[in-house]
């Protein structure tokens, strides 16, 4: 009945706020899974890639100043770093809950706007994580895979860059 | 080895910095793997029991004004309560590594001394997450498990006010 149900019903076709496919986010789901297992190795090494492409970037964040052979073992670097971790976690685990993910977005679009970050620190963000996984997982992640979590990067961040282009009203 | 290793070290000695024994860590990861299982659900809860205590406390979120029958589904308070769950996983799964878990608590102080945020509401906070555990895990935490989350968070709680009280110098 169960089957009957989801196939007349198109278990196939995109979920119709976020654009991606069942196979899309459970491919998304799966590799995560994998790399969530070490946030605080993982999430430096993301920092690290992302500051190695822009050095400068490096002033928006409270570890400002420490050079980069240092900066890896910093415990506030290491801080933050689990917390994206954790954040992209929330973000994942909520594929399915596009009311929650859309308004987990919107919040840190609203964190981040407050602490006037450039739009563009989320392309560069996008494409370091593209790269931490392939790095990462090797051939853990197929192309598809791969292709997934862009597309999931570019509707996420769209809805991120969407909120720091809003004009602050209150709060 | 490992035993031997452990015995010399003093296994049950408390953590120096966070006082917490290996047991109440291991009694505190443990209930709380249950109670992640369902952050939006258990989250939604831990709010609904904090506005239960003080409804006033509604307009320090983005949420304030919606009536608490309203509340429990709106979308804002699922994804702040969503988010504030992993934000306790984060620190839960760093019991061990104090460095990082002091800075991921002091963060957490800074991000509310910016919007002004009560100390009591941590207290308030900290006796409805007891509250909460008690309510949701019922017999699977004893005694013991509830003295080990108290302790756990009498010590996060103290870091996180410490820095609701220090004075902002720059950022």
């Amino acid at each position: 009945m169960g089957i009957i149900i989801s196939y007349l019903k198109g278990a196939n076709d995109p979920d119709p706020v976020t654009g991606l496919t069942p196979r899309e986010k459970s491919l998304v789901v799966s590799s995560w899974n994998l790399v969530k297992k070490d946030p605080a190795g993982n999430g430096v090494e993301l920092f690290r890639m992302f500051f190695e492409k822009k050095p400068e970037y490096q002033n928006y964040f409270p570890f400002k100043g420490i050079p980069m052979d240092k900066l890896v073992n910093d415990p506030k670097l290491k801080a933050h770093a689990v917390s994206v971790m954790y954040a992209i976690s929330s973000v994942i685990d909520n594929l399915d809950n596009s009311e929650v993910l859309i308004t987990l977005l919107q919040k840190t679009g609203d964190s981040h706007r407050r602490r006037k970050i450039p739009e563009e620190s989320f392309n560069i963000l996008h494409r370091t994580m593209l790269e931490l996984l392939e790095k990462g997982l090797g051939s853990k992640l197929s192309k598809e895979g791969l292709d997934a979590w862009d597309k999931t990067l570019t509707v996420a961040f769209k809805v991120v860059k969407d909120t720091l282009r809003t004009v602050e009203t209150s709060d």
